[in-house]
């Protein structure tokens, strides 16, 4: 076997023998995750003051490590026909996934040329979504995503209704409170805010109605609107279970069968 | 086929032959989010102060645009043998949708004449009803609110089991707590505000329980009744869920067969 | 038929021949509600200082109808050849909706006696305590609670499990965020206030953790443990409905046979 | 029978002949119960400054029980073939549940020793721990633990989505409000404390948007991220239930065999 066609196993998990990740992948997936968790503690100031240079360090050794395996994984795709060749590479490298992979080591190359602290902020986020690369390892996720795909007219309907609730209880609250507290109740999109915090649950406290009137209603149609909001939550929900029970059914029918 | 048969089978959702809605009914549904966006976002002094006219055009095409899909539909409704010559539409024009789209443009005819400050308040939320007509639309709604029906015995019971819990434990905390802090305890309808914000796990933070018993007392009861809250929201959640699971099953068969 | 019989056709609701309340319960019932909501609003003292009488004289009338009632349902109760007889007229006196029955309208009696405030604030109790009698009428509330005696072990086990959580993230509290706020983690007691609202997701905001270790700490705890607290509520829910689809079933099946 | 028969049988509860917990365990669990319920009080700096040696008693009971007991337990121990002998009783010793038993008198016994105020509250929280005894004697748990195994994999995935919503969810409100509200926005690590309280909707209310933008992208992120962090609770409750299916249906099963 070739060190191309051994790379090829080792980083592309559709292609690896056994079941899980391959030792490589499983590498990546952590290196990932300490990149990831470098990048959301470096923004905090406190300890940016502390170890001023320590997170450029950081930062450079990730970059040139992602930089090393989006190469082997550019050179690696090769062994799939479809990525075969110079053109069979640019197809390659256009994928979304490998779009996600260069943009995981792009902003570490790129920020110290253009030091605005604008774009900083940007990158960092950037350098956030190498998170999603997880799930991209994660054969899973597509299974997961397929049954929201076939329940999509469920969830659409169900948030359509949630949305209509958040609407006309943001609607009543403005026309019984909107004199009492202009602001936190004087136009339907500031008792919207309202809406979302009563309706959720979430009730941070920094608005709520003060009349006898305006508790009636908003308890009427916090108990009446949370049911309706919660629906999208509870059918999501199923079907991700739905879709984990289909996956491992299958799995036991093909075990079965070979 | 006549302009009239088009135009019926452009409008009716239930005359148009193939799935889902015609583009006619499409451009409604879109002119009918719009209408509403701008209905809400009227109601914040901010923008209103900003450009003062804009909304009053906006309005005054939407109210056009509303009046010549309602002469279209009344004119068109012949098509159907139930509402044909001028007593079939009289009859057309009294059906809740026929009256929903009624109300959808008659509010931006009136008011000008009567430029009354409350009149105007009630008017725009009649605009916001215009979202209501989105789900009639719909053939689910109609799904959702039969297979609703058939667990109305369920759905009230459990409501029936919140309401008591919801007086229950505000009896609790008025008995409790009523001495100690009068304005928030000091009677049982007090002590339901506390009760729905509690129990419905909204906590605003505006009431909460001082003393150690009411703390006990308020533990013990927010933690055996936010189930028995929830119940009613659990039931509806699953109704949904079933109603839809039912039409696709019966969608398929009908494939089947035909 | 005599006229006992026909009370006691009329009063007990499984002596009814047809399905549905009888026209004489469904007056109960109504009645029932209309008094606890005047029990309920009688309470609040502005009510009172406006109209100080009112409620007296509405009280007057309950306990008077509620007397009647009980004379009625006791005379009638000897159509059951298990209360025939004094000596059985007693037995159904003792009966726990009999009690209940007499409750209602006892406290009217005594009330004026004793103008004491205390009792008074207890009779009021006792007076929203006749919404139980609402559940007694229903059969469908028998259901229920032979359901949830079904799942008995199930929902103690899983209440166990709740209450074990919050103590072990009221301890973890106590640990952490003891020496920087002890009046709100000063000792697990005082903790298990936080953990309560928390877990239950209502969140007051009268007590969250401020230092780093405690917000990490708690957001650890409140993400492992809602999922724990909540499961008492499912179960619930689900043994609740898993009742209803039982009788549905049960009456269709007998419907059948019949 | 011997002695120690007689006492293995009464101690360990798979040896037990009846179903459930033999007298001696029930007792056990009992005293394990009071033992807890004190630990916690104990802690409580206003009750121990009014009995400030009543605890200092209770605690060397309560030592000298679980003492007593956990001889027994080790000395009992040898009817079951695995355990028997000195080296059986050393590998007993050393098994999760001996060593268990084994903490919860210990502390009572090194705490005068080292009077230390550190010790003192990590042994208060050994203490505690006691409780997890409670589970060791409950079969039910173990089979709770086998279902959770079971769907680890969409437990564990669950979970990671919601961390990557958490994460996701932080950053977005640091990119919006962190210039606005340094204090509570101005890293992704202090977003995170926003993050944990809004999707677990317990909504403290110490920190929340202040901007309309904030305002907005908040409502979004929560709309769309609570379903997604209550999905492992959901999960994990429908594991829970099934569990018990799960073990009724075998023990049905079991009981018609027999």
């Amino acid at each position: 076997m070739t060190v191309r066609r051994l790379l090829w196993r080792q980083l592309d998990p559709r292609a690896y023998e056994h079941e899980g990740l391959s030792p490589t992948n499983k590498v990546v997936v952590f290196t990932v995750i300490v990149a990831s968790l470098g990048a959301i503690v470096e923004t905090e100031p406190e300890i940016e003051r502390q170890w001023p240079e320590l997170f450029d360090y950081i930062e450079a050794v990730f970059t040139i490590l992602f930089g090393i395996e989006y190469c082997a994984r550019v050179w690696a795709a090769g062994e799939n026909p479809r990525f075969s060749g110079i053109l069979g590479r640019c197809r390659y490298a256009l994928t979304p996934a490998a779009l996600l992979d260069l943009f995981s080591f792009l902003p570490g190359l790129l920020v110290p040329a253009f030091p605005n602290l604008f774009l900083l902020r940007v990158f960092r986020l950037i350098r956030i979504l190498r998170l999603a690369r997880l799930g991209r390892l994660s054969l899973a996720v597509h299974h997961l995503l397929y049954a929201v795909r076939e329940r999509r007219e469920e969830l659409f309907l169900s948030l359509m209704l949630a949305i209509i609730v958040l609407v006309f209880s943001a609607t009543v609250m403005y026309l019984v409170e909107g004199d009492n507290d202009p602001k936190a109740f004087g136009s339907i999109p500031r008792s919207l805010w309202w809406s979302v915090c009563t309706l959720t649950t979430v009730g941070y406290g920094d608005i709520y109605p003060h009349t006898v009137l305006g508790k009636i209603c908003s308890g009427i149609t916090a108990f009446a609107g949370i049911g309706l909001i919660a629906m999208p939550t509870g059918i999501l929900a199923a079907a991700f279970s739905d879709a984990f029970q289909r996956t491992r059914t299958t799995a036991e029918e093909n075990k079965r069968q070979s």
